[in-house]
């Protein structure tokens, strides 16, 4: 074997680093495809939150993967940025192009290293594991400011070959000695025990850390993440609403606040600010558009409902008496506070942040006024009622408009229905057609069709009635299918018609951007 | 003070008794509001995993609450039936009186001990809260085949005065001495620590067991529940899908599964069949509309997706490389199976029995039909159908049919939206009436509003496209404000304006048969 290298501290290790994997593990999962604009700004959130390092994607993987890392690499600034690779010198070479803007870089390299993996399926013996763990440290050496190793499934490996795999990682280059239970299956006295073995046994330079990367199939995550730090783990990897394969991985929020409103037990901290952490949820829940159960903790719409339950006496006597945190620690706006009309710049800058929003200028403006006038006329601007202003804003820049929607139902015994549906673009003009379905949805759809000449077909659609300037809105959310590309994309106004139509146009308009397969990403076999 | 007395052993020890508080602290939070009927679906989806007790209620809090219970007390006969009651004897007596038709009664008496409730809420001395506890037990004595103390914010407590407190609770007669961690501020270790100290001190009869109720703020309720029972707890109490104030219970899907899949560790055991685990998660879900993060543990879409995921390299070689249990085992049926035009009785049977179904002969009779005819058509039949079918027919029964529904957009420059709808009520005959709005949802509300001339007005609409045996239906949710009392309902059909009317009218109805003010309980203060 070639000689070990020795790189340079990463990071100090009398805190925890906060590894955040929303981005690759938590895109991963069915349902939370993400383009790569929209990984961006989740990015955004992150980079707020000021976790230590963002695994960007799986460079490997796919265009839209390398894509997303290239351009969160190139914007921002303050974590390190990470690929995801397995170990071998393509994918440390995809890692390294796609990180090459970035301000810091590190590479996570990963391969299986217990018996059930390496014989079903690897089919590599243990020195095979060992040589290949050094190849592409090797290959990596001197490319990423940090490296990080993950032995997969290091949980059932047998505990004499984890240190051995561990030991050859940190003596070829690794910084960070990542401990995954990749399904799931630990519990929280047996996984503080080994990382104490592990610290006592594995054979590494001193500045090298341990890091835990658990998933929660048996709802215990974010425990066994707090019992590998009290077993010497410095680096937990986690992510936002806690998404990831299966049933996810630690959730960020719950792990940093257990440690700091239990500082008294951990002793160590981490240096992220928390007040951005209902933020990112927010944005996070926004751009997938995935559920979050109400009782989801930290970030979930009852995780502070005092006032709303029936803690009302003991609270307004002592809030003390059940809470344990503030909302605002955690920059949740609480259930109390509404935007009035006198509510100046300064006060909506500050809403729209906690609900994830960083507008530019020219969009802070334009938004005060449209806020001021629904305001005026309403007294008072709830955080839907903001949302639905953002996001209307957001989402302007389709080609199509939707001039009128005209909708017949013929009389008769056997009544058909009817809709007449009128639409401009700047090449084509004004143009109209007619079409009837079964119902309103489906004849709007069938013109809408005819006009654009597209094959696109509606495979979801799901519309809610929201608080609007006008008075109400409804949201309509629709998932398309191009040519067996799945894309969804969301539109909003007072007729549930027109809303479905644009939200069809804008989605239309995103397909060609957007490079992905929706649910089915073309990635190979990982799961760390 | 009076005699002690002692009671019989409720249950041996040698085993972790599960006690289900969905249907009372869960159903407390806010969007969780069911009525007695939806609770009794709920009980018989809970008897069918076979929990050792199933807190019904607080009788004492309202009528509804009362109701349910006794409602459930005549109708469940598998596990105990529980009410909560403050420490007091008005409460005992509505406690007594619910679950007067119960085949095994259980109270669950709840007072603060820690200083901050002391002092803050209860304004009473350690005494009074000693003499409060005594004054409850003996009111209730002979009454109830087993009685539960709980110490309200017991983790909170001074250790000295949380051992006389349960010392008191068990001398004056409780069979299970439970132990809150109220404000979900506990850790494993701590939590462990306690419970063995209290095993040692707590001075009680034999047959005494100790119980954890565990709260999920910090995301640590399921290993703070499983660390009480490591320090010698034999009852949990907890909750399907994890629902419960604020950040919820203890998830009683994930506690079951890490005991059974843990046993290794653990060494103790529930008595539960964990195939009705998923059901029972689908049941409640559906019941009360509340959304489920795709990644929840155990019960959520994405707990099981080896296949539609990443992992399937390894799933195929082997399926121990990525999964501790099996869906079967919680009776999920996978992503795979779905029922085809062959599939009998049996097969159907069966599959709606794992969404949490169990029809009457007489409705699987009539599914079966509607089943084979969709099938027929389209070969094949998902999940998504099977509870379209369902969903439509438990909600027959409505007053008002919809006739026909015709809108109609006027021509020119400023277009008109109108909707005429025609309703059949079988005392009023058809009815029909025309009406304006804000597109075709709004101007079909307002006919609708004319013709029945209710008061009630929309405060939620939501619709989603779903696969039904015509083709592709909407399925239309809706919330009314019916004098200040929130109801929601649903219905389904291809057209989404008719969809929607469909709901208005269903949930009308239902507002007169539900007795509840939806999020705004008329609840005293109370949290265990």
């Amino acid at each position: 074997m070639s000689k070990p290298t020795l790189m340079r501290a990463p990071k100090a290790q009398d805190r925890v680093h906060i590894f955040d994997t929303t981005l690759r593990d938590g895109e991963q999962a069915p349902g939370f495809s993400m383009s790569p604009s929209e990984k961006l700004e989740v990015a955004r959130m992150l980079e707020r939150v000021r976790v230590d390092t963002i695994e960007a994607g799986f460079a490997a993987a796919s265009p839209g993967d390398s894509e997303a890392i290239r351009l969160i690499a190139s914007e921002i600034t303050g974590p390190t940025i990470c690929s995801l690779a397995r170990a071998g010198e393509a994918d440390v070479d995809a890692a390294a192009r796609a990180l090459e803007p970035a301000r810091r870089k590190r590479l996570h390299v990963f391969l299986a290293t217990s018996p059930i993996h390496r014989e079903a399926k690897l089919k590599m013996s243990r020195l095979e594991v060992l040589r290949a763990i050094e190849k592409a440290l090797v290959h990596a050496r001197g490319r990423f400011d940090e490296i990080e190793f993950s032995a997969e499934d290091a949980l059932r490996t047998e505990p004499d070959f984890l240190i051995e795999a561990m030991s050859c990682a940190a003596s070829f280059g690794a910084d960070v000695l990542n401990v995954p239970d990749t399904v799931g299956v630990s519990e929280p006295g047996e996984i503080r025990a080994l990382f104490a073995s592990l610290a006592q046994k594995v054979v590494r330079p001193e500045h090298v850390i341990f890091s835990a990367h658990c998933h929660n199939d048996l709802g215990l995550a974010v425990a066994n993440s707090l019992a590998a730090v009290q077993g010497g783990a410095r680096q937990i990897e986690c992510s936002i609403n806690g998404i990831g394969e299966r049933a996810g991985n630690c959730s960020l929020e719950e792990v940093v606040m257990a440690l700091r409103v239990r500082a008294d037990i951990f002793g160590v901290d981490t240096h992220l600010d928390t007040t951005g952490l209902w933020p990112a949820s927010q944005k996070l829940t926004r751009v997938t558009g995935a559920a979050l159960s109400p009782n989801k903790a930290i970030v979930g719409k009852n995780a502070f409902s005092h006032e709303a339950g029936i803690h009302q006496h003991g609270m307004l006597s002592d809030r003390r008496t059940y809470e344990i945190m503030t909302p605002e620690s955690v920059g949740s706006p609480g259930s109390a506070l509404v935007l009035g009309k006198h509510s100046g710049k300064h006060a909506l800058t500050q809403r729209l942040s906690q609900l994830g929003y960083q507008p530019d200028p020219d969009t802070l403006n334009t938004t005060f006024i449209a806020f001021k006038a629904y305001a005026d006329e309403h007294g008072e601007a709830t955080d839907a009622d903001l949302v639905a202003l953002m996001e209307q804003r957001s989402q302007s820049g389709c080609q199509w408009t939707v001039l009128r929607t005209e909708l017949r139902t013929t009389t008769g015994p056997k009544p058909q229905q009817f809709a007449r549906v009128e639409l401009e673009h700047p090449e084509r003009g004004r143009v109209s057609d007619i079409a009837s379905g079964d119902g309103p949805m489906a004849s709007a759809f069938a013109a809408v069709q005819r006009i654009t000449g597209t094959t696109a077909t509606v495979i979801g659609l799901e519309t809610r009635l929201v608080n609007s300037p006008a008075g109400r809105d409804f949201v309509a959310e629709i998932r398309l299918d191009l040519n067996g590309k799945h894309v969804s994309g969301r539109a909003r106004g007072p007729d549930v018609v027109t809303a479905a139509i644009d939200a069809f146009l804008f989605t239309l308009d995103r397909g060609q951007a957007f490079d992905t397969t929706g649910e089915a990403h073309p990635q190979p076999a990982i799961a760390v």
